[in-house]
Protein backbone atom coordinates (compact mmCIF):
# COMPACT_ATOMS: atom_id res chain seq x y z
CA UNK A 1 0.00 0.00 0.00
CA UNK A 2 1.20 3.54 -0.58
CA UNK A 3 2.27 5.51 2.50
CA UNK A 4 0.68 9.06 2.79
CA UNK A 5 2.41 11.66 0.89
CA UNK A 6 4.32 9.71 -1.54
CA UNK A 7 5.67 12.81 -3.56
CA UNK A 8 4.59 13.11 -7.58
CA UNK A 9 8.42 12.72 -8.65
CA UNK A 10 8.23 9.06 -6.93
CA UNK A 11 5.00 8.47 -8.53
CA UNK A 12 6.29 9.52 -11.89
CA UNK A 13 9.11 6.79 -12.07
CA UNK A 14 6.77 4.56 -10.82
CA UNK A 15 5.63 3.98 -14.55
CA UNK A 16 9.20 3.83 -15.72
CA UNK A 17 9.95 1.26 -13.07
CA UNK A 18 6.74 -0.58 -14.35
CA UNK A 19 8.12 -0.20 -18.35
CA UNK A 20 11.81 -1.50 -17.39
CA UNK A 21 10.49 -4.76 -15.28
CA UNK A 22 8.31 -5.36 -18.35
CA UNK A 23 10.93 -6.02 -20.34
CA UNK A 24 13.60 -7.87 -18.42
CA UNK A 25 10.63 -10.32 -17.45
CA UNK A 26 10.26 -10.54 -21.44
CA UNK A 27 13.86 -11.67 -21.20
CA UNK A 28 13.60 -13.86 -18.98
CA UNK A 29 15.40 -12.07 -16.16
CA UNK A 30 13.73 -13.60 -12.82
CA UNK A 31 15.64 -11.81 -10.56
CA UNK A 32 17.55 -8.57 -10.21
CA UNK A 33 19.31 -6.62 -7.47
CA UNK A 34 18.46 -3.09 -7.18
CA UNK A 35 22.32 -2.27 -7.98
CA UNK A 36 21.80 -4.04 -11.56
CA UNK A 37 18.20 -2.92 -12.08
CA UNK A 38 19.89 0.53 -11.29
CA UNK A 39 22.45 0.03 -14.22
CA UNK A 40 19.84 -1.20 -16.43
CA UNK A 41 17.60 1.89 -15.47
CA UNK A 42 20.37 4.96 -15.07
CA UNK A 43 19.46 5.10 -11.64
CA UNK A 44 21.37 4.71 -8.50
CA UNK A 45 20.63 1.83 -6.20
CA UNK A 46 19.63 3.75 -3.39
CA UNK A 47 17.35 5.84 -5.35
CA UNK A 48 15.56 2.25 -6.26
CA UNK A 49 15.54 1.41 -2.67
CA UNK A 50 14.15 4.47 -1.40
CA UNK A 51 11.58 4.78 -3.99
CA UNK A 52 10.08 1.25 -3.36
CA UNK A 53 10.11 1.51 0.08
CA UNK A 54 7.54 4.74 -0.13
CA UNK A 55 5.23 1.53 -1.25
CA UNK A 56 6.50 -0.89 1.77
CA UNK A 57 9.70 -2.85 0.10
CA UNK A 58 9.63 -5.45 -2.07
CA UNK A 59 13.21 -6.50 -1.72
CA UNK A 60 15.01 -9.23 -0.01
CA UNK A 61 18.39 -9.07 1.75
CA UNK A 62 20.83 -10.35 -0.04
CA UNK A 63 18.40 -11.85 -2.67
CA UNK A 64 17.09 -8.73 -4.90
CA UNK A 65 13.59 -7.78 -6.55
CA UNK A 66 11.84 -11.16 -8.11
CA UNK A 67 11.11 -9.40 -11.66
CA UNK A 68 7.64 -10.79 -12.49
CA UNK A 69 6.53 -10.25 -8.40
CA UNK A 70 7.99 -6.73 -8.30
CA UNK A 71 6.25 -5.65 -12.11
CA UNK A 72 2.85 -6.92 -10.29
CA UNK A 73 2.73 -5.33 -7.19
CA UNK A 74 3.88 -1.84 -9.14
CA UNK A 75 1.02 -2.99 -11.47
CA UNK A 76 -1.19 -2.96 -8.85
CA UNK A 77 -0.14 0.24 -7.27
CA UNK A 78 -0.60 1.92 -10.77
CA UNK A 79 -4.30 0.12 -10.65
CA UNK A 80 -3.11 -1.54 -14.05
CA UNK A 81 -5.56 -4.47 -12.82
CA UNK A 82 -7.84 -2.86 -12.55
CA UNK A 83 -8.69 -1.32 -15.94
CA UNK A 84 -11.38 2.04 -16.46
CA UNK A 85 -13.70 2.79 -19.13
CA UNK A 86 -11.96 5.54 -21.32
CA UNK A 87 -13.62 7.30 -24.39
CA UNK A 88 -11.30 9.52 -27.03
CA UNK A 89 -12.65 12.22 -28.30
CA UNK A 90 -10.85 13.68 -31.60
CA UNK A 91 -10.23 11.40 -34.14
CA UNK A 92 -7.54 13.85 -36.33
CA UNK A 93 -4.07 13.09 -36.64
CA UNK A 94 -3.09 13.09 -32.81
CA UNK A 95 -6.24 11.18 -31.86
CA UNK A 96 -5.61 8.46 -34.78
CA UNK A 97 -2.07 8.65 -33.17
CA UNK A 98 -2.85 7.90 -29.51
CA UNK A 99 -5.73 5.15 -30.56
CA UNK A 100 -3.54 3.35 -32.60
CA UNK A 101 -0.30 3.87 -30.59
CA UNK A 102 -0.88 2.46 -27.25
CA UNK A 103 -2.11 -0.60 -25.62
CA UNK A 104 -4.61 0.64 -23.51
CA UNK A 105 -5.64 -2.55 -22.07
CA UNK A 106 -1.83 -3.12 -20.36
CA UNK A 107 -2.05 0.72 -19.00
CA UNK A 108 -5.11 0.51 -16.74
CA UNK A 109 -7.62 1.60 -19.67
CA UNK A 110 -10.22 0.21 -21.69
CA UNK A 111 -11.05 2.32 -24.72
CA UNK A 112 -14.55 1.67 -25.63
CA UNK A 113 -15.87 4.42 -27.78
CA UNK A 114 -13.83 7.17 -30.43
CA UNK A 115 -16.10 10.62 -31.17
CA UNK A 116 -15.43 13.53 -33.72
CA UNK A 117 -17.07 16.07 -35.05
CA UNK A 118 -15.10 16.37 -38.29
CA UNK A 119 -18.31 14.40 -40.82
CA UNK A 120 -14.91 12.99 -42.99
CA UNK A 121 -13.98 11.39 -40.05
CA UNK A 122 -17.23 10.05 -38.38
CA UNK A 123 -18.11 6.25 -39.69
CA UNK A 124 -14.06 5.30 -39.88
CA UNK A 125 -12.92 2.64 -37.69
CA UNK A 126 -9.85 3.10 -35.31
CA UNK A 127 -8.70 -0.08 -33.49
CA UNK A 128 -11.52 -1.83 -34.55
CA UNK A 129 -14.33 1.21 -33.09
CA UNK A 130 -16.07 3.30 -35.48
CA UNK A 131 -15.83 6.79 -34.66
CA UNK A 132 -19.63 7.99 -33.59
CA UNK A 133 -20.40 11.86 -33.96
CA UNK A 134 -19.98 14.45 -31.31
CA UNK A 135 -23.70 14.95 -30.88
CA UNK A 136 -23.66 11.32 -29.20
CA UNK A 137 -21.15 11.74 -26.06
CA UNK A 138 -23.55 12.78 -23.59
CA UNK A 139 -25.97 9.40 -24.04
CA UNK A 140 -23.34 7.02 -24.95
CA UNK A 141 -21.59 8.24 -21.15
CA UNK A 142 -24.89 7.45 -19.31
CA UNK A 143 -26.10 4.48 -21.14
CA UNK A 144 -22.22 3.27 -20.50
CA UNK A 145 -20.07 3.26 -17.36
CA UNK A 146 -17.06 5.79 -18.20
CA UNK A 147 -14.92 8.00 -15.96
CA UNK A 148 -12.27 8.78 -18.60
CA UNK A 149 -12.37 11.12 -21.30
CA UNK A 150 -9.20 11.45 -23.41
CA UNK A 151 -8.91 14.88 -25.18
CA UNK A 152 -6.55 15.63 -28.40
CA UNK A 153 -9.03 18.57 -29.57
CA UNK A 154 -7.50 22.17 -29.54
CA UNK A 155 -8.17 24.18 -26.70
CA UNK A 156 -11.13 25.86 -27.98
CA UNK A 157 -12.67 22.62 -28.56
CA UNK A 158 -12.14 21.53 -24.82
CA UNK A 159 -13.64 24.32 -23.60
CA UNK A 160 -16.92 23.75 -24.91
CA UNK A 161 -17.17 20.53 -23.80
CA UNK A 162 -15.25 20.67 -20.86
CA UNK A 163 -19.29 21.44 -18.66
CA UNK A 164 -20.91 18.54 -20.34
CA UNK A 165 -18.57 16.08 -19.71
CA UNK A 166 -18.07 16.73 -16.48
CA UNK A 167 -21.91 16.79 -15.66
CA UNK A 168 -22.01 13.09 -17.31
CA UNK A 169 -19.70 12.23 -14.73
CA UNK A 170 -16.35 12.25 -16.05
CA UNK A 171 -13.90 13.33 -13.23
CA UNK A 172 -10.62 11.99 -15.03
CA UNK A 173 -8.47 13.64 -17.94
CA UNK A 174 -5.57 13.14 -19.86
CA UNK A 175 -5.47 16.06 -22.03
CA UNK A 176 -2.98 16.95 -25.17
CA UNK A 177 -4.61 20.54 -25.03
CA UNK A 178 -3.97 23.84 -23.53
CA UNK A 179 -6.83 23.76 -21.90
CA UNK A 180 -7.00 24.09 -17.80
CA UNK A 181 -9.22 21.52 -16.82
CA UNK A 182 -8.29 21.49 -13.39
CA UNK A 183 -8.66 24.92 -12.69
CA UNK A 184 -12.06 25.35 -14.28
CA UNK A 185 -13.30 21.75 -11.75
CA UNK A 186 -11.09 21.14 -8.61
CA UNK A 187 -12.27 17.81 -8.19
CA UNK A 188 -10.77 15.94 -11.40
CA UNK A 189 -7.77 14.76 -11.59
CA UNK A 190 -6.17 15.55 -15.17
CA UNK A 191 -2.67 14.80 -16.57
CA UNK A 192 -1.97 17.12 -19.17
CA UNK A 193 0.82 16.27 -22.36
CA UNK A 194 2.04 19.62 -23.63
CA UNK A 195 3.85 18.08 -26.65
CA UNK A 196 4.98 21.55 -27.59
CA UNK A 197 6.22 22.59 -24.17
CA UNK A 198 8.53 19.27 -24.29
CA UNK A 199 9.84 20.36 -27.64
CA UNK A 200 10.58 24.33 -26.20
CA UNK A 201 12.16 22.25 -23.63
CA UNK A 202 14.45 19.96 -25.58
CA UNK A 203 15.51 23.83 -27.33
CA UNK A 204 16.27 25.09 -24.09
CA UNK A 205 18.61 22.36 -23.21
CA UNK A 206 20.18 22.48 -26.68
CA UNK A 207 21.75 25.98 -25.78
CA UNK A 208 23.15 24.75 -22.71
CA UNK A 209 26.93 24.04 -22.32
CA UNK B 1 20.87 35.42 -19.32
CA UNK B 2 20.68 32.39 -17.24
CA UNK B 3 22.28 31.71 -14.11
CA UNK B 4 24.11 28.55 -13.53
CA UNK B 5 22.30 25.89 -12.14
CA UNK B 6 18.40 26.95 -12.59
CA UNK B 7 17.22 23.49 -11.80
CA UNK B 8 15.06 21.49 -13.64
CA UNK B 9 11.76 22.45 -12.84
CA UNK B 10 12.15 26.02 -13.14
CA UNK B 11 13.10 25.16 -17.04
CA UNK B 12 10.41 22.96 -17.36
CA UNK B 13 7.91 25.72 -15.99
CA UNK B 14 9.52 28.43 -18.93
CA UNK B 15 7.23 26.99 -21.95
CA UNK B 16 4.53 27.53 -20.38
CA UNK B 17 5.14 31.00 -19.29
CA UNK B 18 5.95 31.53 -22.59
CA UNK B 19 2.23 29.50 -23.81
CA UNK B 20 0.68 32.08 -21.07
CA UNK B 21 2.25 35.20 -22.17
CA UNK B 22 1.79 34.42 -26.16
CA UNK B 23 -2.00 34.03 -25.23
CA UNK B 24 -2.26 37.41 -23.05
CA UNK B 25 -0.64 38.72 -25.90
CA UNK B 26 -2.66 37.58 -29.06
CA UNK B 27 -5.74 39.30 -26.28
CA UNK B 28 -3.68 42.23 -26.30
CA UNK B 29 -2.93 42.67 -22.69
CA UNK B 30 0.00 45.46 -22.22
CA UNK B 31 0.93 44.66 -18.82
CA UNK B 32 0.51 41.92 -16.12
CA UNK B 33 1.02 41.89 -11.85
CA UNK B 34 2.63 38.28 -10.91
CA UNK B 35 -0.29 38.53 -8.69
CA UNK B 36 -2.57 38.51 -11.95
CA UNK B 37 -0.64 36.32 -14.09
CA UNK B 38 -0.39 33.88 -11.41
CA UNK B 39 -3.94 33.49 -11.38
CA UNK B 40 -4.46 33.11 -15.27
CA UNK B 41 -1.52 30.38 -14.36
CA UNK B 42 -2.93 28.41 -11.50
CA UNK B 43 0.31 29.47 -10.06
CA UNK B 44 1.37 31.98 -7.20
CA UNK B 45 3.42 35.26 -7.35
CA UNK B 46 6.13 34.62 -5.39
CA UNK B 47 7.04 30.95 -7.33
CA UNK B 48 6.77 33.58 -10.50
CA UNK B 49 9.45 35.74 -9.41
CA UNK B 50 11.84 33.14 -7.82
CA UNK B 51 11.39 31.41 -11.70
CA UNK B 52 12.22 34.47 -13.31
CA UNK B 53 14.50 36.09 -11.00
CA UNK B 54 16.76 32.53 -11.83
CA UNK B 55 17.00 34.61 -15.61
CA UNK B 56 17.04 37.97 -14.03
CA UNK B 57 14.52 39.80 -13.18
CA UNK B 58 12.38 41.72 -15.56
CA UNK B 59 9.83 42.77 -13.72
CA UNK B 60 9.39 46.60 -12.52
CA UNK B 61 8.32 47.23 -8.51
CA UNK B 62 4.57 48.56 -8.90
CA UNK B 63 4.15 47.97 -12.72
CA UNK B 64 4.68 44.42 -13.21
CA UNK B 65 5.90 42.97 -16.67
CA UNK B 66 5.13 43.75 -19.87
CA UNK B 67 3.31 40.98 -21.33
CA UNK B 68 5.03 41.22 -24.62
CA UNK B 69 8.66 41.80 -23.41
CA UNK B 70 8.27 39.56 -20.85
CA UNK B 71 7.11 36.38 -24.04
CA UNK B 72 9.64 37.85 -26.17
CA UNK B 73 13.14 37.65 -23.03
CA UNK B 74 11.34 34.41 -21.89
CA UNK B 75 11.38 33.22 -26.01
CA UNK B 76 15.37 34.00 -26.36
CA UNK B 77 16.05 32.59 -23.03
CA UNK B 78 14.37 29.49 -24.78
CA UNK B 79 16.29 29.94 -27.87
CA UNK B 80 13.04 30.09 -30.02
CA UNK B 81 14.63 33.12 -31.94
CA UNK B 82 17.43 31.17 -33.20
CA UNK B 83 15.79 28.44 -34.87
CA UNK B 84 17.49 24.71 -35.68
CA UNK B 85 17.19 22.35 -38.66
CA UNK B 86 15.61 19.26 -37.49
CA UNK B 87 14.70 15.67 -39.31
CA UNK B 88 11.69 13.77 -38.42
CA UNK B 89 12.12 9.86 -38.78
CA UNK B 90 8.56 7.91 -38.94
CA UNK B 91 6.00 8.92 -40.83
CA UNK B 92 3.41 6.51 -39.22
CA UNK B 93 0.59 7.89 -37.27
CA UNK B 94 2.56 9.25 -34.39
CA UNK B 95 4.87 11.17 -37.05
CA UNK B 96 1.87 12.24 -38.88
CA UNK B 97 0.69 13.82 -35.60
CA UNK B 98 3.35 15.43 -34.64
CA UNK B 99 4.48 16.59 -37.80
CA UNK B 100 0.82 18.27 -38.57
CA UNK B 101 0.51 19.15 -34.86
CA UNK B 102 2.93 21.24 -34.06
CA UNK B 103 4.13 24.85 -35.15
CA UNK B 104 7.81 24.29 -35.04
CA UNK B 105 9.18 27.48 -36.40
CA UNK B 106 7.34 29.12 -33.51
CA UNK B 107 9.00 26.55 -31.22
CA UNK B 108 12.74 26.71 -32.38
CA UNK B 109 12.64 24.52 -35.30
CA UNK B 110 12.88 24.40 -38.42
CA UNK B 111 11.07 20.58 -39.90
CA UNK B 112 13.27 20.18 -42.73
CA UNK B 113 12.83 16.79 -43.95
CA UNK B 114 10.89 13.57 -43.15
CA UNK B 115 12.44 10.02 -43.41
CA UNK B 116 10.53 6.55 -42.92
CA UNK B 117 10.93 3.27 -44.20
CA UNK B 118 7.17 1.78 -44.81
CA UNK B 119 7.82 2.46 -49.06
CA UNK B 120 3.60 3.11 -48.87
CA UNK B 121 4.39 6.00 -47.15
CA UNK B 122 7.54 7.51 -49.20
CA UNK B 123 6.56 10.20 -51.28
CA UNK B 124 3.73 10.96 -49.61
CA UNK B 125 3.49 14.64 -48.62
CA UNK B 126 3.15 15.91 -44.78
CA UNK B 127 3.34 19.35 -44.08
CA UNK B 128 4.53 20.20 -47.32
CA UNK B 129 7.32 18.19 -47.27
CA UNK B 130 7.99 14.83 -49.06
CA UNK B 131 8.44 11.62 -47.09
CA UNK B 132 11.55 10.18 -47.96
CA UNK B 133 13.55 6.43 -47.73
CA UNK B 134 15.55 6.05 -44.51
CA UNK B 135 18.17 4.99 -46.86
CA UNK B 136 18.76 9.05 -47.43
CA UNK B 137 19.14 9.82 -44.00
CA UNK B 138 22.71 9.70 -43.79
CA UNK B 139 23.18 11.99 -47.12
CA UNK B 140 20.41 14.07 -46.16
CA UNK B 141 22.14 15.46 -42.93
CA UNK B 142 25.31 15.26 -44.41
CA UNK B 143 24.59 17.76 -46.49
CA UNK B 144 22.26 20.10 -45.28
CA UNK B 145 22.81 21.30 -41.30
CA UNK B 146 20.94 19.27 -39.51
CA UNK B 147 21.61 18.69 -35.71
CA UNK B 148 18.20 17.66 -34.43
CA UNK B 149 15.95 14.26 -35.13
CA UNK B 150 12.50 13.74 -34.11
CA UNK B 151 12.12 9.86 -33.44
CA UNK B 152 8.92 8.62 -33.57
CA UNK B 153 9.61 5.07 -34.41
CA UNK B 154 9.71 1.95 -32.30
CA UNK B 155 12.52 1.51 -29.46
CA UNK B 156 14.20 -1.47 -31.99
CA UNK B 157 14.15 0.77 -35.01
CA UNK B 158 16.02 3.81 -33.18
CA UNK B 159 18.22 1.25 -31.29
CA UNK B 160 19.33 -0.22 -35.37
CA UNK B 161 19.74 3.88 -35.81
CA UNK B 162 20.94 5.64 -33.33
CA UNK B 163 24.59 5.09 -34.08
CA UNK B 164 24.42 6.32 -37.31
CA UNK B 165 22.95 9.12 -36.29
CA UNK B 166 25.02 10.02 -34.16
CA UNK B 167 27.96 9.35 -36.45
CA UNK B 168 26.06 11.75 -38.49
CA UNK B 169 26.44 14.71 -35.55
CA UNK B 170 22.39 14.35 -34.39
CA UNK B 171 23.37 15.68 -31.26
CA UNK B 172 19.69 16.35 -29.77
CA UNK B 173 17.03 14.37 -29.35
CA UNK B 174 12.52 14.56 -28.96
CA UNK B 175 12.37 10.91 -28.39
CA UNK B 176 8.93 9.48 -28.50
CA UNK B 177 10.30 5.64 -28.10
CA UNK B 178 11.66 3.97 -25.14
CA UNK B 179 15.32 3.74 -26.27
CA UNK B 180 17.44 5.23 -23.78
CA UNK B 181 19.47 7.74 -25.90
CA UNK B 182 21.43 9.21 -23.15
CA UNK B 183 22.04 5.72 -21.88
CA UNK B 184 24.20 5.46 -24.91
CA UNK B 185 26.08 8.69 -25.72
CA UNK B 186 26.44 11.28 -23.31
CA UNK B 187 27.22 14.01 -25.35
CA UNK B 188 23.67 14.40 -26.03
CA UNK B 189 20.20 16.18 -24.82
CA UNK B 190 17.26 14.14 -25.00
CA UNK B 191 14.06 14.88 -23.95
CA UNK B 192 12.02 11.78 -24.16
CA UNK B 193 8.17 11.89 -24.64
CA UNK B 194 6.89 8.38 -22.76
CA UNK B 195 3.07 8.50 -23.53
CA UNK B 196 2.71 5.48 -22.23
CA UNK B 197 3.92 6.52 -18.60
CA UNK B 198 1.79 9.65 -18.79
CA UNK B 199 -1.01 7.07 -19.05
CA UNK B 200 -0.18 5.05 -16.46
CA UNK B 201 0.46 8.21 -13.84
CA UNK B 202 -2.90 9.42 -14.78
CA UNK B 203 -4.59 5.68 -13.59
CA UNK B 204 -2.26 6.30 -10.59
CA UNK B 205 -3.89 9.17 -9.63
CA UNK B 206 -7.42 8.16 -10.40
CA UNK B 207 -6.66 5.58 -7.39
CA UNK B 208 -5.67 8.22 -4.90
CA UNK B 209 -8.41 10.04 -2.55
Amino acid sequence: MPKEGVSIQVIRRLPRYYRYLSELEAQGVEKISSTKLASVMSSTASQIRQDLNCFGGFGQQGYGYSVAGLREEIGKILGLDRPHNTILIGAGNLGRAIATHLNFEKLGFKLTAIFEKDERLIGTTLRGITVLPDEEIEQYIKENKIDTAILTMPKEAVENLIDKLYHCGIRSYWNFSHYDIAKKYEDVVVENVHLSDSLMTLRYMMNQP
